[in-house]
């Protein structure tokens, strides 16, 4: 893949949205030693979720895909003010992807992709991170999505 | 912020509780690497959970908040047998806070608070983790929080 | 404990089974500065889940403790390809274990135990890892279970 991770984002016309504050006494991204562990990641819009609520109920499945792959480019965002650029991942380690969902849901690993095809794109193959995904029973705000990223930056980072 | 860690816990009246006894083939602590993993932690008396169910339904929310503050302490308490001291972190590099909830419970954060304030408290700005919180569908023996925690540690600890 | 943990495989009479492929845009294992991160594994024939459902409804405990140590093989299988043998393990560090639940279950230990109970089997102390283990709403393709492992793992692997 040509290009830096930042180029790549700009090639793809995608714009890293502003980093979103803490809604409580935790860090937007911690580094230490050689990794860094992001807060998860809600998409909001005034203080409220985008698109609330279950997935499959009030929320569908293609819905909550773009919503994890925003949450995903908020997390980069968070990870850019954290460490100077996105240019100093090295490796995208772990991405979780929880999916308030009602129960029974048997599609968290589509919803998933979303954040996982967004980290292939802007990173090739260094983006491709061991995953989990899973259906929960409710998130912060009443959001759809949460998205957690950790990832190995370079040394001084 | 004045003191280490431990005076700290001290200054605030703060007594470590007991290190829970694993209930299975895991590990309180593990320590590799110059970071250590704390099992999650859930807070029990004699066997049972305290204050189980779910939150918002049989729990409320400022309960169920403190007992993500106990359930940290308890996790602390676990570290400071497994490092000798708390002042032996370094940094708070990930707090992981589930919840068992009623399907749709939008307030996980808000429980996660009682985990993450305790960690500034005691800890500074060092304390300060990125952060997951979420709501679940059920947690051993019934508890209403559970509290994961992941540290950097002194080299040799 | 005598032998390497892939000889302790062999007097139990295990098996690897073959390491399953994603089904999605992710890394079965990411290795990086001396840890490796598995993703989520779920039990699988034929592209469906063994044991489908919701644990103490359509699937018994003892049937998810066998999924949870069988998901907990199929992790190693695909750390013996990532690494070339499962002996370049040093240290089992966290295994976070998912089981889809109807809202309520108490007894996500239980079903935990089938995984943290092999790694001890195989890797003796060094497989006892820290550990989580909660209910979930919803799992990929209906499975019951879900097993997430990170370890240690030699200099060079």
């Amino acid at each position: 893949m040509a290009g830096s991770p930042s180029e790549r984002l700009r090639e793809l016309g995608l714009l890293l949205p502003p980093p979103p504050g803490p809604v409580g006494s935790y860090a937007p991204v911690v580094v230490e030693k050689g990794f860094a562990w992001v807060s998860g990641q809600v998409v909001t819009s005034g203080g409220s979720a985008v698109h609330p609520g279950a997935v499959d109920a009030q929320v569908s499945v293609p819905q909550a895909r773009d919503l994890a792959r925003l949450a995903t480019l908020q997390g980069l965002s968070a990870l850019a003010r954290a460490l100077g650029s996105i240019d100093r991942v090295l490796r995208v380690v772990r991405v979780a992807v929880y999916v308030s969902v009602s129960p029974g849901f048997e599609r968290p690993h589509e919803v998933a992709n979303g954040a996982s095809d967004l980290l292939v794109e802007i990173f090739g193959e260094a983006g491709r991170p061991a995953r989990v995904a899973m259906g929960v029973a409710g998130l912060p705000l009443g959001a759809s999505v949460e998205v957690e990223l950790t990832v190995s930056v370079e040394p001084g980072a």
